[in-house]
């Protein structure tokens, strides 16, 4: 068994010993939880990430937290099978598994997920090294990389080029940890959406200038994320992201990817992305490229609002300050693929090579 | 060029001189469209789709619709430069580009969407081949298929061989009429959930059975149907359907697949998958599996009454109306996970083979 997966059942082991011995010694068996909101969370500049805090509750065994606490200790039993067997159970298997659990059976699957958060943050391990894995793949990758993993089978190493799916593209598996890369890109271009990855990719984008191109498809999920890490770190690759010119784009999208979010803060060290860079659409591309613009909507507004008011990395970076105060006061956003105003190439032609030329401008 | 793209360009050209002529002969201009609604189609069992049927609407050029007539012939216009340059455009830079058409400029996306739908309809060509195309990917693949592709800059013929991802998957294209394929493959099993497809690839399913497991993400989006329409037709594989069990995953997703929907009954005949069977999760493997559910939600209740109400397709097939009555009678749904209770290998050790040992027994 690898080393990674040892140390997580080694810490599994810990924490139900602790439990036995309290239980042993007549004392109330308690678990100590970190809680998970934007208010327990610091923006760490040099790390580069959104620190959870030590507030915390404590879970005491009593009899109305037994249930609970019956299904933690399930909850860790099945993780630790899973990575003895290695397999993988998705967040609604696990929760299936339950219906065998007699009454620690979980009734819905919110509360499954909620107990799996609870052990990630106690144990401080993501979940996906516990062996669990969202639903959902996310992030397709084209370019200058290619991904070694290996046959589920024989165990055989495969190398998966990049640069050979034609108009296709690879999708990044919900777990990354056990991919390896071999890679010449000068940088990873980020993208927002499906649409302008596939104009990237017709307009032979990545080939001109030897890059990596991965669509996120929104909020980029934790493996794409992770992704993209693994490949920023391991080849001190810039990290440029393009997103459509909103509150959505700059907060939830990029700020997410880059120093991670208030809800999963105990996990944020492992999955952002501290070198990212914000390539644009910037409210002042609007004005200096002339784009076709929609009014904010009430949610922008709030959005932004929120994020000037209570967000530590804005807190931090007065260009993000800046950026966000002047969208406020043009009423506008944009979308990435506006540009097309002036022709489907002229994003390819004109607005990336000129940014490219010096990302010193681009926003933190 | 290609033969199919001349003969697009034949139509739009067509199109165009109609107009003009009347124009100079001092006639009022038309356009013929057909109705895109449920209450306009016919099932065909035969031939295995929803047919349009003749109801249509006339636009005449007047005052009210000189714009629209101006920006759908604006947009044939984009379609044929599209073409001829070898270009795609998505439905979103079709809008961007209509900024520079001065008064027949878009104001929202809606409009320029349902233009792009007009004119497929009114041609008889669907967007993809007028080289519009969706943002949106969709379907995952992998198992015993080798997709033939070709290089965008050299235009040199590639190979994807869909046995060789590993954990990760082939993303299908957002366009795949240029795609050739290779396959030795059983049959298709197409799945609705990302999880089940991680499930089956993690237990060598595809390995085990010879098969090329597709994952739809949910309802398929046209490129992954069109995608297994024409792997179906090519080389007279079987598709089997496994999603969850309930009105969505049976109508929603499975009619749609099989069949087509209303809303786009004009295109039904190139997207539909007439071969395609239901595996399951039926109303009654949760009687036989004892298997975990959850109550039908009143939106569930109200799409299977439409269903046995108003759905073509429906009315055809004696075996679905049973369904839908017994899991209205039931009152319950089913995830297609939910065999996760008996272990996370169940389904490919039990469930899938006794059922792939009878697909007579699917429902049609």
């Amino acid at each position: 068994m690898a080393k990674a997966a040892e140390q997580v059942i080694e810490k599994i082991k810990q924490s139900a010993k602790d439990v036995e011995s309290k239980i042993i010694s007549r004392d109330k068996p308690t678990m100590r939880l970190p809680i998970r909101a934007l208010n327990n969370v610091k923006y760490l500049p040099k790390q580069g990430y959104l620190q959870i805090q030590s507030k915390s509750k404590i879970r005491t065994l009593t009899v109305n937290t037994i249930k609970t606490f019956a299904q933690s200790l399930r909850m860790m039993a099945l993780s630790k099978n899973l990575i003895q067997t290695n397999r993988h159970a998705t967040k609604r298997e696990a929760y299936y598994q339950s219906k065998n659990w007699a009454e620690a059976m979980f009734r819905e699957q919110d509360e499954s997920d909620t107990v799996m958060d609870d052990i990630e943050a106690m144990l401080g391990v993501n979940r996906e090294r516990m062996n669990f894995r969202p639903e959902e793949h996310g992030g397709a990758v084209a370019g200058s990389l290619i991904v070694v993993d290996r046959q589920r089978r024989t165990g055989k190493r495969i190398e998966i080029d990049c640069t050979k799916f034609g108009s296709g593209a690879y999708t990044v598996p919900s777990t990354v940890e056990h991919l390896q890369f071999k890679t010449k890109a000068r940088f990873i271009l980020v993208i927002e959406t499906g649409g302008m990855f596939d104009r990237l990719l017709e307009e032979d984008f990545f080939e001109q200038t030897n890059c990596i191109l991965i669509s996120m498809g929104g909020v980029p999920s934790r493996a794409c994320r992770r992704f993209i890490r693994r490949l920023s770190d391991e080849y001190k690759l810039p990290v440029y992201v393009f997103t459509d010119g909103d509150p959505y784009g700059y907060m939830n999208i990029y700020r997410t990817l880059k120093v991670g979010s208030g809800n999963a803060a105990h996990l944020n060290r492992y999955f952002c992305v501290p070198g990212a860079k914000f390539l644009g659409v910037t409210p002042q591309d609007i004005v200096d490229y002339k784009l076709p613009t929609h009014d904010l909507k009430e949610q922008d507004i709030k959005r932004a609002q929120d994020a000037l008011k209570n967000d530590p990395f804005v807190h931090h970076h007065k260009q993000w300050q800046a950026a966000l105060k002047q969208m406020l006061k043009m009423k506008k956003r944009v979308e990435q693929q506006a540009f097309a105003k002036y022709g489907l190439d002229f994003v390819v032609k004109q607005y990336l090579p000129k940014k490219l030329k010096n990302p010193k401008t681009f926003l933190p």
